[in-house]
């Protein structure tokens, strides 16, 4: 298992990982298989999302702000956790010539729903 | 593959599975690696979520009731349905040290839409 | 890596690929293992759904189109991506018996937010 540190420097907000969880798959050695990447938090999540409109983040945390009611909750923080609920906390991609396989748009993101932290994303890789 | 039993006793229901899955795992031998863990139904999921604050799962079913409209829908309870397609219906997790691989404040939970009935998770652990 | 191509005929459809994933699970020779399905889209995702009402195919396209609201977004086709983002872009099911293991009212489909297309499917067959 590998580890990786990221820092978000806001409340909520988008961090392309892209470039180190491909880093991290060539470190591991393995040139064909899948990666497990998990984000062990409660109010931040991995997501693949479009890779080259950078205001389309903006939509997206737009977006979750309208969707989870602004309502009473019995949790504190319960809006965060709702958001990250919505979206998956892992990921399991495929490993083809020792890279990550992802679209022509699609790239590896942290979403945070309770910064600024630095945060943990793990990975595992299996090979074939 | 490995199928445990889990008993829900109410019409909508977020109920702890970490034990279970990690006696799974511990039962596997394997011990680094990833666990595929599927819930083979349409209106239950297995999902991560906040293990410590248990009104957080009041919020997240009271969310899902205000997300998905009181309209007419075509299907009988498309509702339930329609919830569970929000979520994930599999997790694949890290094994390390023959442990899942779990956040401080992250725990497997079964949420049922359609209960009370007997639900069926399964398990497959590959080894790397 | 196995590649499967799969044509959509509308704007928003629910495309069934239950049977194209297991003819290739078959084509992998694997027995008992898991299988990794990636969508390489931003605006188009697999997902696994309720395989005998038709109808609720509609009532999931007719939710999304509720939930995501109609309002002035940055990116141009936003709403389709910001629909593909709330579902999973992977799945990751278990094989057993040469077979993927469903539920009996699951199928595996393809989503389609943006067409009509040609899209790509890909799987990697992990052994266990």
């Amino acid at each position: 298992m590998q580890k990786l540190k990221i820092k978000t420097n806001y409340k909520s907000e988008v961090v392309d990982i892209t470039k180190e969880i491909k880093e991290a798959v060539i470190k591991s050695g393995v040139k064909s298989g899948i990666v497990t990447i998990f984000c062990p938090h409660t109010t931040a999540n991995v997501i693949l999302f479009e890779n080259s409109d950078t205001t389309l983040k903006r939509d997206l945390l737009s977006m979750l702000k309208d969707i989870v009611p602004f309502k009473e909750y019995s949790h504190s923080n319960a809006r965060a956790h709702l958001k990250a609920s919505f979206l998956r906390s892992n990921l399991t991609l495929i490993i083809e010539n020792a890279d990550v396989v992802l679209g022509q748009w699609q790239g590896i993101y942290l979403i945070e729903f309770d910064g600024p932290r630095e945060r943990n994303v793990l990975l595992k890789v299996i090979s074939d």
